[in-house]
């Protein structure tokens, strides 16, 4: 069990999250009126555990992590480390595109026993390229994380330099990186660990990539078949029987689809209607 | 004075707006430690309306709305509304990527009196066409709305025909538009008001494509001239002399450039530190 | 109309309001859904204000601000200036047991326009006389102010020698004083400007004890024959005939009974349900 | 290790809580600029458990819990559980004078896994007998709970008739009382379990009148004192022993004295100076 904030516990915990090949998205099921499903979510990261899942992203974009306030944001981080904490890595999204609400995002989730952070460049405002050195200097001093690039919903791609000054920092453990295995090769062959942050790719970055594996969506939905992908030898059949259910699943934009397959099967009322 | 609420009111308020050729999307000053710096926002809005600018909005990117807390945020616009109200239109940013966030803010503005909300499309989250609908048919029920189409921030591009739509609800006063005169120009042709976002294309948009004005940038710092290219004849040449300036301001994302230039020449701590 | 903060119109509110022998403590109608019913809540402002009422507090126990968010609170006084600032002396009721809300909350209720706030002592945590003077030192430093004394509520009452080392503050408007005419008539002896909290000794207050008025809850339901009461000459017998009303409005704690007459006269849902 | 939310473990825990002698009603430390002092919180609660406290009150009034934002109290309480859950009992006091304000705290902190609740009757607001009922009927369904009657903060005892009630509710794990030992000594005689709120009553309140225990402030400064006076024999000679430094300790409002004994002694800035 990863008991405290100590910084050895931490820093273990970092070592063997860099090499946590399959981590989720993990959804956030919603009651009817608007208050987390905890007993749905309890059903989810349980079953998620047992299938093989090393790693939780909790209120990532596909947990709709934008649409909580930070009080139930915190609970929810606290909630997760508190029930499953010492059975799968935490990685709470403290990040935000206003530095100081990121930086009391992250002290507090540090402060409850979260794992890691996902910190995110600053979206929608943008900022420059001293602004983005600002940002992560000042979030990575609060401990252990992985950064997040996605310019197709922030509006500004973390460039190359940037990410190797990152790359250097004690607290960084690697990239979540949407925007290609091409620019995943070129991170991992200087030495930078990464993720894909996209499904259809996750096997070609892990097995061709050199990515040390994917924070998924689709393993929300088959988690099994994810953990064999990415913790098991390169199965080139395997990934394409996925690529419908891939393609579906980010028909609009992700967690729609998803939240729609999962109120389909299991939980009345996945999405938040907010 | 701009009384109340009343129906009557705000149905001439939005009237009035729609054809505010010159709307600032002010700056928001702040002191070293992080407040709003009152006096300094207050010099700047006496000055706006001096040098003919007819409405503002509060806390857009510009004003850096997005690092607010909201109730700093609507603060902010009851502030602007009970000193300057019945000298300029007061536009309250209320928009979020967040609907609930958005309904809330936009009920309280309008609650204090401010003449018409800016409602964004959901950025960072993103959402489907059915969820843009969802989204703005909320909103917009609230009261007078400009809606603001900015791609490069939101990562996702107002489609045409759900604008189209948009377009036919009594509370539409028109759009923001950031992708260019052409488009502009198409809405124009078809009954569509807007305000370019752009100030270098922003003569272009007035004089040639149709469009009721600019929501300006540089404007916080050359209001009369502004006011002279929007609400004087089309004057290429005075467009042209400004172009330089315009240039320097946005060579990192707005609004870094604004604020070194507002701390150079009037504001100690122009930029929120945070 | 009260046009904005600056320091003389703030002095001329003050002189005025110091005079002003009937204030309200306003109730907040809402509606069933838990928001405020702000259409009630005009009816009953414009009702006020048309039958002698010179001044109202807004969000004070009366009007359940303790159960109101921070945003919630300045919304409404924001409100109530907007709507009503020009025709009303707006009392905010700004006050906490912590010294950053009050501090917080009176300098954004002060930036919107409010002509005073009402400051209460730290209830439940409570504390020492240096923290009195500490608390109430910091907080008449962000504008006029009434003092409020309940001892009932707080748990500490403010003694005499904390009383008058306030009424020396330029920012001191007078006291809300609880505790009985004596008090009241011991202070105005020495000039301390005061109102009664007290609805059945309103009369004895004002034609007796030297008080400037009442802050009165009874006021929201007649407020005719309390102008009459306070602005008028001494009345004891019209005094008199109000005593049952008093006394069954006050047969359970504030605003519980007000709450169940403006429902059962006017308002279908006039307490909050929280 | 208590792992969860689930019945079985709460009930457990309730169990073997209503039987726990010593509860300290903890301090929070801060660092100068207003933040929690983590580091030496941490060092107080490790004391606590090493000298054989039993239970800690996370963010009572002797924590100034009053003063904090929800979202650091609710953080306080993970990071308690989270460090030391394992070890000793955690009471969060999510109790609140706004009902709805005590449900979604509660909610919340029994989400993160707290073992049970401290609720306070809705002081400074107060309310009417049906009130209460309302009030603490709402709060108890969340969870197992301690009420808290403190009528010298609330200016409301909760009567005898109203505990006797809460008694038979199936979540009620006794009553903290201030009123004294006669009290104390007619509930436990009728079954209700109950701890002091007085220190300097408290091994009368243990030995002689019944009750469980103490919730306790000057165990925050001598543990194992406190330790030997709640779980050993009557000790009438060590209660008058430490009689000097309880008075000491109540000689202002708690928890000022408290603090300063706690600066002096160990930590440099142990009140929170807003």
């Amino acid at each position: 069990m990863i008991a405290s904030t100590s910084p050895q516990k931490l820093e273990a915990g970092a070592k063997s999250l860099k090499k946590t090949a399959l981590i989720t998205a993990i959804k956030t099921p919603y009651l009817a009126g608007g208050k987390f499903d905890l007993r749905a979510y309890d059903e989810l990261l349980d079953s998620q555990i047992q299938n093989g899942v090393g790693g939780v992203i909790v209120g990532g974009t596909t947990g709709e992590g934008h649409l909580m306030s930070w009080d139930e944001h915190i609970m929810l981080i606290a909630h997760t480390i508190h029930s499953f904490g010492d059975r799968i890595m935490v990685i709470g999204n403290t990040g935000s595109n206003s530095t100081s609400e990121a930086l009391h995002a992250s002290e507090q989730g540090f402060a409850i026993g979260m794992h890691a952070a996902l910190q995110i460049n600053p979206y929608y405002g943008k900022t420059s390229t001293t602004g983005l050195r600002a940002h992560f200097s000042a979030v990575l001093a609060e401990g252990p994380a992985i950064v997040y690039n996605v310019p197709g919903r922030t509006g500004q791609d973390i460039p190359d330099d940037i990410v190797m000054e990152l790359a250097a920092h004690p607290n960084f453990l690697g990239m979540k990186e949407c925007t290609g295995n091409d620019r995943i090769a070129s991170y991992t062959a200087r030495g930078v660990n990464c993720w894909s942050g996209n499904d259809d790719e996750a096997h070609g970055a892990r097995h061709g990539a050199g990515a040390a594996g994917v924070i998924s969506v689709t393993s929300n939905l088959i988690p099994g078949l994810f953990d064999k992908l990415m913790n098991g030898p390169a199965d080139p059949e395997l990934a394409a029987s996925l690529n419908e259910l891939i393609q579906w699943l980010f028909c609009e934009p992700n967690p729609i689809a998803l939240n729609t397959a999962l109120a389909m099967n299991t939980y009345p009322t996945a999405g938040r209607c907010a």
